[in-house]
């Protein structure tokens, strides 16, 4: 099967080229195949709190792929007694024509007190803050655009009451997206947002575990991920790892002689992991690396839940902050090509619940994150969502589709993942610079982190003046809160233990260079060396 | 302690009496009293997820208020092993003079592809559909107004990553009109936003209750709170009821002669209520009624939600679709006064968790509601909310700030009650005319709602065909098809057992008069009629 043709035919924009666009003729690019391959779509799937199902926005072949395998005998109680929100069944009337409904409790859209809503943004290629302000375009919805026949989302539909996966509009685009990058290699493969990430974990452990279960992860690892499972009588089973996360050999050995009465819990069937860009460790998995986890994966029949929010800030390998930036992808399929392989795209077994989200890449405060799995996790999580969550934030919905879809489509939006990668491998450069110029390389190392947000410093604990008499997290607080007296606020290694109750031998602080603007970032590194030099008694 | 001032200042706009504004020079209504005795507030209170007490917030002294009573009895493991999150705790440090952070994982808002965001919004006064378009303002937020001085929200805080309980901004708005409208008459109560009653529920749930347990309801009630209650294991057990709803007495015998053994549960402590404009009943407890509940739940120790997304949609009684409709109330504090008080109004034990929503009375799309209760629960709920659903989006709660506190203000957000609430006695009466005019007496009858969306219909099917070979819900069933044949979809009042093991001898559907136009709520129930007369083979 061919890969979508859009992939291969948009070159990226070649943003130091091209001279700035009148704003107002700036055409409005959905550029790319996906756009053209849409099926026709009759209106009413449009409406308000309209059914949506993404099988009907994938453009592929999926016929000679395998059916994913079914998950009863992992689903808890919560998620096989769930039926779903009665109400919502009576929706499948709503087709009948000439139907007048006086049975859903909407509200009548004349009651919201919003007539127009407009969002300055960057045109495609001119993506930068500056930029923006200058040339960017206003883009607006209108109450009734979907009545008027001037767009097929607007104000009327997006601020009402809608399903469990979210609005069919961008459950669309969510569903192509995911498509051209993952082209999941399993049969009936479903998209559903969330409103995020750590609402979607919340809910895949309720789906997916009983109290007394240990879930595998990473050995350090996000810290929410921890603090979600404990209160749910889950625990966390830290798995080895190196520079490349997850260690497949140690995982395996964990399970092939998994101990019940020793551990207090039956073997796992989890395995909770960040794949790429890991928090906190920075680590990504390499293609080898994936593929020999997934096969540990299937030996043991372990479900993985793959946590990727900074899946596009995969980055060049870092030389030195004093050599020219690599070069850029000069097409749309060689940035794609470029991408460490997911989970999703290697899953011919449907053993993937992949989450996806908005907030490293758009804008945290959207909420709209979502998954990708087999037919019968997303149903089950669709069922959930509809009596909890319900759908994502119809406002962000529209903010979102507006942008994405109806501005700068599948094609605009890689040139602007490419551009935030740039950016943020120049803060990645700025923060290994300064750790080189600043940092007593005596005590404390590193790797060069390959993707995300995180850089995290190994610290040599035996070589601080209290090693005999003090534990390993005592030193730990005495170098944080030395940090903070220096003034520069870094995490404590021992927040992001996968399992608060083992000892451990390491010790580690997290530093991202995200937030913090470059003479900021080197500034605060300056002052985690002081801090440490300081606590070391080393010379400054 | 006298009330806050401005609920006796403001003279409601006289909707007809005044001339359009300009809106370019329209003045922006802060309004009333609440402004001018705001705190002040450090600008750090409003920065990217800075943390937020609604205590800050609160204007009125309530030391010679009762402290709540503890809940620990009635925590689940849950909520009480639920730690928070580690990593937010390191945003105390925060504050920390000349301080860089390297520690929390922010995006930097440099990559948030917004310049502006704007909203048409209607002026006080002005608030119907067409108005709108004629003189709706536009306001617009920038993207850094509150490092420019502009405003204290602006899109680089709202769009980032934020606390659980929402923003400082719009919860400074939120525990302003709480206290504006409810003053809960005891020291601890707090607000803390949610995703919307729905996740609410579903979280009040987790952390009151343990599988096995029954919860007190309406009879007929919510269907989603069954369905959210039935996959964690619980069940819930219906209370008689009358137009008003709830029977006190009948609580109090159910409780008073509780068997264990017969119910295989507990004796309840949770009691789940709609007290206004019920779904699916459409009754509403007087404030009497509510006063005797309170005292049943104070004897037998039960914690109330109150869920209550139709407070606002109070209306007059109804006498007749010929009558005119009685007059607006002429000032604010007449229209607080007329309101039925709610319990969390009653609540001096702090035995209440209430909840509310912008969906029925702004839009269903923000997904912002939000929660009052006693400090105890406020903090259980916030350390959920952390760790699954997070705060509400951040783009809604830019918009809706944008609007209610920027351009209305308190005062104009109550005009725009009383203008929702003169709206949907409208439609209630339109509904009722035609249930006068087209409806079979012989065999349906109702209670005229008194607030709220919903028209419950009483089918007396002692006098169907099938009455003695069929089931109640079988004769249901075979009258919600008949209707959707004749082209018109109402509820069916089986959907809303609450507990549908239970046998019912009643038979009932509802019908909303909030979502069609008027005349397409004449031919619906003109539809309905016809249909229930050819079922009960009546003259047409």
């Amino acid at each position: 099967m061919a890969p979508p043709a859009a992939i291969e035919v948009n070159a990226v924009t070649d943003t130091t080229a091209i001279t700035l666009p009148d704003p107002l003729k700036a055409p409005i690019p959905k550029s790319n195949d996906i756009y053209g391959r849409r099926r026709k779509a009759d209106k009413s799937q449009w409406g308000t709190a309209a059914p949506a199902d993404s099988a009907n926005f994938r453009q592929g072949n999926y016929d000679d792929k395998p059916m994913a395998r079914r998950w009863d005998h992992y689903l808890s109680n919560e998620a096989r007694t769930r039926k779903g929100n009665n109400l919502k069944k009576a929706a499948r009337f709503l087709g009948t024509p000439g139907l007048i409904s006086l049975g859903g409790g909407l509200p009548s859209s004349e009651y919201f007190p919003f007539e127009e809503l407009s969002i300055k943004v960057p045109t495609i290629g001119h993506f930068s803050e500056a930029e923006t302000r200058e040339s960017g375009v206003v883009i607006t919805a209108g109450k009734n655009d979907l009545a008027n026949d001037k767009s097929i989302f607007d104000i009327a539909t997006a601020f009402n009451y809608g399903q469990g996966c979210g609005a069919a509009q961008l459950l669309r685009w969510i569903t192509e997206h995911t498509e051209l990058v993952h082209r999941p290699p399993y049969q009936d493969w479903r998209c559903t947002m969330s409103i995020g990430s750590t609402s979607g974990l919340d809910m895949a452990f309720r789906m997916l575990s009983r109290p007394g279960d240990m879930v595998l992860s990473e050995d350090y690892t996000f810290a929410a991920a921890v603090e979600t499972a404990l209160p749910m009588g889950l625990r966390l089973a830290g798995v080895p790892m190196d520079e490349q996360g997850l260690l497949p050999e140690a995982m395996d050995h964990i399970l092939s002689t998994w101990d019940v009465s020793a551990r207090g819990a039956r073997k796992p069937h989890l395995l909770y992991t960040v794949p790429t860009g890991q928090n906190p460790t920075g680590a990504t998995q390499s293609a080898e690396r994936r593929r020999e986890i997934y096969k540990v994966c299937q030996k043991h029949d372990i479900y993985i839940i793959e946590d990727e929010p900074y899946y596009f800030l995969q980055m060049a390998p870092y030389t030195s902050s004093s050599e020219p930036d690599p070069p850029q992808p000069s097409s749309h399929a060689e940035f794609l090509a470029s991408l460490v392989p997911s989970f999703l795209s290697l899953d011919t077994d449907g053993r993937v619940m992949r989450l996806d989200s908005f907030s490293k890449v758009i804008s945290p405060g959207s909420r709209i994150g979502w998954i990708t799995a087999s037919q019968q996790i997303v149903a089950c999580y669709q069922k959930h969502a509809d009596l909890s969550t319900q759908n994502p934030s119809g406002m962000s919905q529209l903010i979102v589709w507006k942008l994405l879809d109806e501005h700068w489509g599948h094609a605009g939006y890689l040139d602007w993942l490419i551009f935030i990668r740039k950016e943020y491998t120049r803060r990645r450069n700025v923060i290994l610079g300064a750790c080189e110029k600043y940092l007593p390389r005596e005590v404390v190392s590193w790797k060069p982190p390959m993707a995300g947000m995180f850089h995290w410093m190994q610290i040599d604990y035996t070589k601080h003046p209290d090693y005999r008499t003090k534990t390993v997290e005592e030193i730990e607080e005495s170098i944080f809160m030395r940090c903070i007296e220096e003034g520069a606020l870094v995490m404590r290694g021992s927040w992001f233990y996968a399992d608060p109750d083992e000892e451990h031998s390491t010790m580690f602080f997290r530093a991202t260079y995200a937030a913090a603007e470059g003479h900021k970032i080197e500034e605060g590194v300056r002052r985690v060396g002081r801090a440490v030099r300081r606590e070391f008694g080393l010379e400054e």
